[in-house]
């Protein structure tokens, strides 16, 4: 296929799938964000011009990329006259009618990763996503993401939110967990690195065996000394301490049922 | 050194450290657990002898290692006549001084893992912190910890209590944080497999730069609209919709401080 990409956005999710598609031999037409400064960086990394009115964008590409935070998709696309090129959104949560006032042809292209800028990934291991509104766009999906990843799944958008919420739980609210750990250990200055053999033996358990079943700690144990002497030592971390709480109880609920 | 140690508790630790010294030429004695199933289990493991009343333990033992629920320590260990043998307890929160009344030689050997039994462990790559009452016995867990792990530090009891706490955040709610993707998933038919690739990268970015810098989702973003609408979908789920938006609310003000 020789196809020309335009990409509406350029934060994580665009900068590293943008260069997937330009990895693969893929035209990237041009890089629009509404912020110079992401825009010109992602233009850079991929060679191509970038512009930061909507009015400007390249209206010749062949697939339109909107990589937008959700509440900007329609702040964004009233601006561009698509005519009926085939638009796609990222997005997790946004349902695929979200564009259908933006096109005839409309699509939907979620890969399940946490991207950032400075960490490369390597797209082939990385779940695709896709819906489309028509046999057609959807085989242009499907063909487009094999090429760069081996796992593509046409999901529609009600379960593809459900995928995202799920996602919210094993993978932001987790390095949030990393975070508070990272700043109880430096309230007494130890390092964040003495945890780091542990992070990653507590995500390697879980790809050979359910969570359900790797669950350890003093709350599924019902360790209520522990629980308690964390309780007492986590004062001087309100928040942190309301938290401990609440999932240590529903830990223990979870177990007991 | 020819050694010859004896295991109180033959649960998931004490399985994975017994038999990481057995690796290493130690002599293991004999294993006590109150629970016959586990005794045996771990004790056949070893090819050596179990009991499950503690006034049968091998009192010819040159070190007893301790590894039992918290809780259960002064239900157990006041049954046992150890003479002033080094006692070495393997927990994160008790401290060393909960050990003080039972023999004149005591320590602390505490492995920071995760373990399950069916799942083997490479303990060269665990890091181990160690106390004790006097200078000698901190020599002994010293070279003994370091015939296993090659990260060994030593750590006072109130540094490792909060050393503790800080895993549960980053081990055990993470773990839970999976299970409760894994329960999201399932009300919609999508395997958990598919959050594999996510829930590694999660953990191999924190190794490489600060959980503070690699947060992502719609939390960090403050995306309101994402957030009402997974509010929305939870509410089928009381509880895990409680602890989205308890979650998304400290990060939010977390980044905005």
């Amino acid at each position: 296929m020789s196809l020309n990409f335009c990409f509406i956005g350029a934060g994580n999710l665009a900068t590293h799938l943008s260069k997937a598609f330009q990895n693969k031999g893929f035209g990237i037409s041009q890089v629009y964000s509404r912020t110079e400064l992401s825009a010109k960086e992602l233009a850079e990394k991929l060679s191509v011009s970038y512009v930061t009115s909507a009015e400007e964008v390249d209206l010749n590409a062949d697939i339109y990329f909107v990589a937008l935070k959700d509440s900007a998709v329609d702040e964004v696309l009233p601006q561009i006259n698509f005519g009926n090129k085939l638009i796609v959104h990222c997005s997790g949560s946004l349902p695929l009618s979200a564009l259908g006032k933006y096109s005839e042809n409309i699509g939907v292209f979620y890969p399940l990763q946490t991207f950032s800028k400075s960490l490369d990934v390597d797209f082939k291991e990385i779940p695709v996503f896709i819906e489309s509104n028509s046999a057609k766009n959807e085989k242009i999906l499907l063909q487009l993401a094999l090429e760069i990843s081996d796992s593509v799944t046409v999901l529609d958008s009600d379960k593809r939110k459900t995928l995202h919420i799920s996602a919210v739980f094993a993978c932001n609210f987790v390095n949030y967990f990393y975070s508070v750990a990272a700043e109880i250990l430096k309230s007494k200055d130890i390092p964040f690195d003495v945890l780091k053999p542990l992070i990653v033996e507590t995500a390697r358990k879980v790809q050979e065996m359910h969570p359900e079943k790797a669950q350890t700690g003093p709350a599924v144990r019902f360790d209520e000394n522990i629980i308690n002497a964390h309780l007492q030592e986590l004062n001087n971390f309100g928040e942190f301490r309301q938290l401990y709480k609440s999932i240590s109880k529903s830990i223990f609920e979870h177990y007991n049922k």
